[in-house]
């Protein structure tokens, strides 16, 4: 990151302190927390109130900060009721702070485009809503977080919320929540913990209330100050996949094939491992592989770190996996695992993932599987923007996990269609290559140099271990160089890393 | 509470700020928590620390203030352990802060003694501890605070704690600690859980380690910053009793009955309830004659609150209660209960019974049981020292849970021995009698003037009800006057009302 640019940075309203990215452990937190509102609720209080009026109860005001999970992902419904009103009532220059923004937001355009939202924090952005952000049309650039980023920046009183509009899937007179009950049920709410634990107010939103105290509680009563009861928070068909599946893609099934021998010779598959592998085919499948191996092996994973899926809490189910620390689900069978196995942990996506604890789940990883739209030479990975820049994707948990483990493992097709994904340079720089360790291709395994120790084991095997420039050259030769994107001038997006500091840039698009 | 002493109060350091109680809802939070600290381990990094070396890790000085919980009640070994070292080390002016004191901490007298400890922040305190304090030993007086009210004074940074030393049953590497598992295993640990996220430095203490993730987590490693093994943190013997059965005692089984014919006439005994009922022989067998009249009637109670005794998980197991909310245990069975039973939930004192918190689980009682040692002609209740003034008991939950609940129902013997416990007015305020509602004695019933409705109702039927002052003519009559008991000029402990109002002193003792 040079120097010109933190500048420009610092001389943007609310990012006067930013610096730059300087390594994944060089920045360290030298205070306190932010202070929590204290709250006060007397005996006998109804925390419900009319969806009309909760605007004037939590008294919203222009150029606050209101904020939402986006565990409903494309079922949400939520946030275009809250904004909606919001919008109706005139309030403006509102900053959206959402854990993610899925496709199904674009439905907010209108509300980004007539003034009531004006600024935006959240760990990804696409469709329509990305395009407003990269035709520079907010007041300030988007700042991109990853899902520890988001619940350190909270925590620390960085992104201080004034209201946090949960959508719950279940939740009881007296406001406890959880995200496994209910017709939108969508699992683990750990993205909405640090919301429900550190705004100035939070809002309960559900259409699954119920007069009695909840079996299962995934944020407590003590954290709720009204509760909204409405229709419908979510189209479930939008909400969790049916099930994803093992790879039947041959490519893939390569690379998750590789994957499995990488995590077998690599030292690191042993009794007690503790893995993440995303929600991707690739991964998955090669879930499937190393699973197949700890049966020869007669060996168990100690624990499951990230979010879950079927085949994962299948594993949990069947013994492979002891235990598991689940910020999110994917889909159905995961939602089940959740509410009924009682080694399947509900975490939030601070002790998920957030740098400044006294240790995330993700340092306890041996090793985490994790895809990306490109990668560099530096071993740089972008899972923010596409090969033409546009933003389609969020760094969610991927810087996190990759400086967490052990050993990080990056999965990628060589090509997609006509295009390389090895690059010289990646787009956007979201998880630094000092924290990716394996790159995995169908056509080749590169080792970060960094890690002379997993090169001198891999090397020893039957597996195609060449040097990354190697593939790129390969890339290249098999899909030409990629053209150059055109951007603008001007900055529109902050990528931070998961520590707060800056680790690229979005300029807007021409 | 006089101007004068409170002006006395006001003079000693520390006590500056302390205000009288001036009821029950008076009191209300003005400004933000306090920060936690901001923690970071990188990963990888061992947490071990040998217990030789726990001191100079967590850079121990001075007057500094150190915690612990008291789970293991009688069988406790962690505190003296700690202290010991802390005294070998010539470390003086330590403020000991404990959610409680049992008579098993009789062994910190030396350390008392020598300077080691010179203030202590407690609930209660008995035995040599108790006497140490009324003979005005302490530099200055002791804090007796209600569960809840220790859990507000630490999250609002009133009670700093510089070292949690947490007594931890099960222990993974990794800091994930609970207390279900275990040679020492005690349960709930919900009075270690503020400690725990609020202390500059917490501390594992454990005789439980293991070397992969807990499958259950009662505090997460998120808080927990070094882990020292030792060879016992307790003796079951004295952590939790058998099993704390229905009284078998004519005179308490004539006062249980009382207690469950007031719930069911008062009109809160319906399909839904929530109750809590304490763990003495009275409370336990009203719970059963409750559930004998819910089995009758064909109902279940939504929700039990409070510490849990294996009675009252029975009633969990069987389906009477339908979720239980705990913040700590009194049984084996009650233990097990809550390792086993995912409608048992392990909740911190904070979540059942901190008033500034946007409900604690106490708010949500329908009707508590409770005991005292005296009881007054106001319906103020004692439960902190007995008939001599002598320091026995701890406030614990009781102002909370009186606080919170729609019926608070005290139940006492009219005499123990020859001595009478209602008087004209109690030894020792600690719960209002604002927050009581009818006292239940072998020899009648009384209802709070202030509670029309209750007295209009329980009119009607046999009960034996009368006025408060005719049980004490009675109590009076039968034990004659009680004597006046004699005390110093000093005070040496203040009596703080859940919401950090000072309700009352402790006179020294001549």
């Amino acid at each position: 990151m040079n120097k010109v640019i933190i500048e420009r940075i610092n001389k943007i309203p609310g990012f006067e302190k930013k610096i730059a990215y300087a390594g994944p452990f060089v920045a360290k937190p030298t205070k306190r927390m932010a202070g929590r509102p204290v709250k006060y609720v007397l005996p006998g209080k109804n925390k419900l109130v009319d969806l009309k009026s909760i605007l004037d109860a939590v008294e919203l005001k222009d150029g606050m900060t209101i904020s939402f999970h986006h565990a409903l992902r494309n079922g949400d419904l939520v946030i275009q009721k809250i904004v909606a009103m919001i919008s109706a009532k005139g309030i403006r220059d509102i900053m959206l702070s959402s854990s993610s923004l899925s496709l199904v937001q674009d439905a907010l355009l209108p509300y980004f485009e007539n003034g009531t939202i004006t600024a935006v924090d959240t760990s990804g952005a696409r469709g329509k809503i990305g395009r407003f952000i990269q035709m520079n049309k907010l007041k300030k650039p988007a700042l991109f977080r990853t899902h520890g980023g988001r619940a350190r920046a909270i925590e620390t009183g960085e992104l201080h919320i004034d209201v946090a509009f949960i959508a719950a899937p279940a939740c009881d007179v007296f406001g406890n929540i959880n995200g496994v009950q209910g017709k939108a049920a969508c699992g683990s709410l750990g993205y909405a913990m640090p919301d429900a634990e550190y705004a100035d107010k939070v809002v309960a939103v559900t259409d699954g209330l119920v007069r009695e105290p909840l079996e299962y509680i995934s944020i407590p009563q003590t954290q709720v100050d009204y509760i909204v009861e409405v229709d419908s928070i979510g189209d479930p068909a939008g909400i969790a996949t049916g099930s994803i599946r093992v790879s039947k893609n041959p490519s893939e099934l390569v690379i998750s094939k590789y994957v499995a021998e990488v995590i077998k010779y690599s030292g690191i598959l042993r009794d007690g491992i503790i893995f993440q592998f995303g929600s991707g085919g690739i991964a998955i499948s090669a879930a499937g592989f190393v699973q197949k191996e700890m049966q020869k092996q007669g060996i168990k994973a100690a624990a499951g770190v990230g979010g879950a899926s079927g085949f994962l809490t299948e594993m949990l189910e069947n013994g492979y996996i002891k235990t598991f620390f689940d910020p999110q689900d994917f889909d159905f069978k995961a939602i089940e695992s959740l509410r009924t196995n009682s080694r399947h942990h509900e975490i939030s996506a601070s002790a998920y993932a957030n740098p400044f604890s006294a240790n995330p789940y993700v340092n306890l990883l041996d090793v985490a599987v994790l895809s990306a739209t490109e990668i560099d030479l530096d071993f740089n990975v972008n899972v923010l923007t596409d090969s033409y820049g546009k933003l389609i994707g969020a760094p969610g948990g991927h810087p996190d996990a990759a400086a967490g483990s052990k050993v990080t493992i990056v999965a990628l097709p060589l090509l997609r269609g006509r295009l390389p994904m090895i690059l010289e340079r990646v787009q956007t720089v979201v998880t630094p290559g000092e924290t990716v360790d394996v790159v995995v291709t169908d056509y080749g395994i590169a080792v970060n140099p960094r890690r002379r120790d997993l090169y001198e084991r891999l090397k020893k095997t039957l597996l195609p271990v060449m040097e990354i420039e190697a593939l790129y050259t390969k890339a290249q030769r098999l899909a030409g160089t990629a053209a150059e994107n055109e951007f603008g001038e001007n900055i529109c997006g902050l990528v931070e890393y998961r520590d707060g500091t800056i680790i690229d840039v979005i300029y807007d698009m021409l």
